[in-house]
């Protein structure tokens, strides 16, 4: 079991931005910070950006910057919109489920009811609530190296 | 988010024995009745072997059976032992991870709090929790077709 890739440098982005809430950043410096690729960074600037999270620009004085208040930010709602899909098994995707149980197997409504309780988890913080302002230094001192 | 395909196989391989309590079953039954393949069966199969959920004989009179009443078989434990990984991020595995911020983030005790909901709600359920005597028969229509 595994979050995406592209959630998981999403949560790092807005982490980042979060960090750094005075300026706007370039991409370039966020996948430098990481050792991550610049090219996929993009895709997920695009997402956040679709999604209200962050506001991307272009150009010389360009980057990205958080679009709401870190407080407002629920990383449940960074999940459900980073994350492609939740059909945690076959019968989860009506369309293309082969399996001939569902109308009998139990399964399916627990795998829901512990997938809503992932997400509670998530639901019960913010971006603000994963940064702590003492250790903005030694996050800034981290990525710079 | 998923699960991988041998964790869907495997709960799919115990929901068929749980409705056939009364006679060993091969593999070759199972993966027609599902339609899935009977090589990746087969290791479904010695993965709840090992782990003692099943007992697997080969030969003529062989097949698979529960090892256990399914009142004893906790769906929590099913996954734990057929799930490859639950590092739902880069930085849940120590070994590879490249992500510099992982002493000043909050992100890994989150993701492992929501984790632990997520078992929390299978560690609720047993496989004769899933398994309803009356649909039974129902049970058997569907895999027979």
């Amino acid at each position: 079991m595994q979050l995406t890739m592209h959630t998981d440098y999403a949560l790092r982005v807005l982490l980042y931005l979060a960090h750094f809430p005075d300026r706007r950043i370039g991409t370039r410096e966020i996948s430098t910070a990481y050792g991550i690729s610049k090219n996929h960074l993009v895709r997920v600037v695009q997402t956040l950006a679709e999604n209200g999270f962050v506001h991307a620009t272009v150009g010389r004085s360009g980057g990205v910057e958080l679009r709401r208040a870190p407080k407002d930010i629920c990383i449940g709602d960074v999940v459900r919109a980073t994350e492609a899909s939740f059909r945690l098994v076959e019968c989860h995707d009506a369309v293309n489920n082969t399996c001939p149980i569902v109308p009998v197997c139990g399964l399916k409504g627990l795998l829901d009811t512990a997938l809503a309780a992932f997400l509670a988890e998530l639901d019960k913080q913010t971006l603000a609530s994963l940064v702590e302002p003492r250790s903005r230094g030694k996050f800034v001192q981290l990525v710079s190296h």
